[in-house]
């Protein structure tokens, strides 16, 4: 007869072999999941005749108090809108790494006003740049459209000075967007943004919009006059007709169906953790990537695929700061916050990278890793 | 007997056929030479304990005159010096593409001052922000020392605003380079710039420079005061010694024997053609690189081994316009002048990129491929 007899260190290593063969199976498990899902998405981005991946930026508003001076305030705001122009961002989110207890002993740095004017300042600019010359005059500085009451009196100010005199100099230090959807006059478009107009129509027949055309364009739908809308122009156009006819449809229409860059929205968030929780879009952000000097080499990386990609950056202090003032997170390093953590210029030669930098110098290395995710996409 | 007849489109067959033969043998033996030179470049670098290759970057000085005010003037200047940095640039060339006869209606955009203004005022803000901080008063802005005779007056007023008083509004827009060259003054280093100082030494014991140290350091040579020299310090000081000891290198020293980034040297040239023609290296550049929304796109390159590469980046109107007015070329396309020109961000998102975008995005992309060609460097 014999007996096997297990030492209690024999046991201690089956139940580690066991435990590990179970991780071993779950990895197998991610692993396929993430490689279905993988060309999935790649399947349907294949097939779409648009692009349906969509690229978030955050960044805190913070980033406003290192300019010199009001000027350089505004044209720090510019660039930051150029950058994610060129590199066809869909979705800008400001997010106060001030918090509300933060007592700052940096006051010299500060321009006047209060706290938080920071993130509203570079949102307006952000949405004033984003906005077809041609709607400006409906939506800016009208007081009924600015969207956040609560900084209301700071925004007329800087509202006034920035948008009222054409030829003022704040005004002048904007560069323009210059992105797909900011058409000319006579620009031949199958999309274009416009303003429902407070112009009474029949019953049934759907309201009137200026799409910045010769003439106005006759939509599907009666519409609150003063909304802004994305009209798809009808193929066949009557050119006698007094107005031009189209469609409304979801803003995200131009990119999902034709592929055209369309701009980015603009959100607000209260602190870093908020930038990821409160995700406009409906699963979430499927690929997050936070970036530092102190983050992993990306040369180093591929991207798996995503739906929503987002990139986050630090201000002055870094995405430290911002984690450190983010009540909600009880972490101190960052990385562990996102899927990727990437130093997106490694072996800089200075000592330290400007957000506003940063910005172009890594989604210019991102963009070549998600153009080999999506082959079939070069669309913008 | 048999008698070969060829008619004659046998024979135009025939020496097409041994053409193309030819052709393709020296395809082969190019492709040889490249090879073999990619080899030895390869294992040079792996060898060195340094950064044997350099980068360089040319740009119109004309970018000077986008800018919209005498603030941002400055600060496009800074922008520009800080990208090259980042990306260890070693050499900035600034040409002239408004030409001797160039006579612009666009009076209106230009400062006031005569042309070729904007190429020395770039050239000038490029040097004084790569000069390291202890030693901007020995260069800036004493007359003698400044380079451009001719322009002469205007320098004066340019850097009296520019530089005399450390608190006005002109400096304090400049963003620093914060490269490693520029040290702190208790900071440990194998090397530091300095200036020659005025202060005589015993014959045959050498000049004594400022370093921005406690203490003067004494070198190897008499050298004339008022140069800057790189200087090596010795390994071992006498800590009670009045003088630290040190020998002069050359300036390339610190990145080719410690892969150390040291700063750009910067260079004028009077039109397109004579940036490459009047090349500093020995061979000239060996891998030149054309920008253009019009490239190549830059994702499906891989870049050939170098040792002297040149980035050649246009302003306003492009590449197209430098060519244009440049008396020494008669090509229309730029394209040809490069041995690649590449659109380093397909896909943008904007109708046209900034100069000064253009080459963090371009350097931020190419960076990648450099690092790929030296995988065994990331010395900086
Ligand atoms: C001024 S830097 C922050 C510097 C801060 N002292 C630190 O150590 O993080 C501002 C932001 O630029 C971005 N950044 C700077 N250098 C970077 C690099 N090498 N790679 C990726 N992002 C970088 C990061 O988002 C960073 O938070
Ligand atoms: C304002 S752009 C020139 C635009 C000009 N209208 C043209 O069509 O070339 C200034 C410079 O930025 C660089 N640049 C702009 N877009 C680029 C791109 N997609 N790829 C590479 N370089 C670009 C080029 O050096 C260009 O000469």
């Amino acid at each position: 007869m014999s007996v096997t007899v297990f030492s209690s260190s024999e046991k201690e290593e089956k139940r580690r072999h066991k435990e590990s063969k179970l991780i071993q199976q779950l990895e197998k498990q991610k692993q396929k999941k993430e490689e279905e899902n993988k060309q999935q998405v790649q399947q349907e981005e294949k097939e779409s005749k648009g692009r349906l991946y969509t690229l978030s930026v955050a960044l805190p508003g913070s980033v406003m108090d290192n300019a010199q001076s009001p000027e350089l305030r505004t044209y720090l705001a510019g660039q930051i809108a150029r950058a994610c122009a060129v590199f066809c961002v869909d979705e800008v989110v400001i997010f106060d790494e001030l918090g509300e207890d933060a007592k700052s002993v940096e006051g010299e740095f500060k321009g006047i006003g209060k706290k938080g004017q920071a993130c509203v300042q570079l949102a307006r600019i952000l949405q004033y740049l984003e906005c077809p010359q041609y709607l400006r005059k409906s939506f800016f500085p009208k007081h009924q459209d600015l969207q956040f009451a609560g900084e209301y009196e700071n925004l007329i100010i800087d509202f006034i000075s920035l948008v009222c005199h054409s030829k003022c100099r704040q005004v002048c230090l904007l560069n323009p967007l210059d992105s797909p959807h900011h058409m000319r006059i006579d620009e031949e478009a199958e999309f274009r943004e416009g303003v429902v107009l407070d112009r009474p129509s029949k019953p049934g027949k759907g309201s009137f919009v200026n799409c910045g055309m010769r003439k106005n364009v006759q939509i599907d739908k009666q519409l609150k006059s003063g909304l802004r809308v994305t009209v798809q122009l009808n193929k066949c156009q009557n050119k006698e007709g007094k107005v031009y006819k189209g469609v409304v449809v979801a803003p995200h229409v131009p990119r999902t169906e034709a592929g055209l860059y369309w701009g980015y929205s603009v959100r607000l968030a209260s602190c870093l953790s908020a930038v990821l929780t409160e995700c406009q879009y409906k699963d979430g952000y499927d690929l997050t990537v936070g970036t530092s000097e102190r983050g992993n080499n990306a040369d180093h990386i591929t991207l798996p695929a995503f739906r929503h990609m987002l990139v986050v950056f630090g201000g002055l202090q870094g995405l430290e700061a911002s984690v450190d003032a983010d009540e909600n997170l009880n972490i101190t390093d960052p990385g562990v916050l996102f899927d990727l953590y990437l130093n997106t210029c490694p072996g800089q030669g200075s000592r330290t990278i400007r957000t506003e930098e940063a910005i172009l110098i890594s989604l210019s290395g991102l963009r070549q890793k998600i153009s080999a995710v999506f082959p079939d996409q070069s669309k913008g």
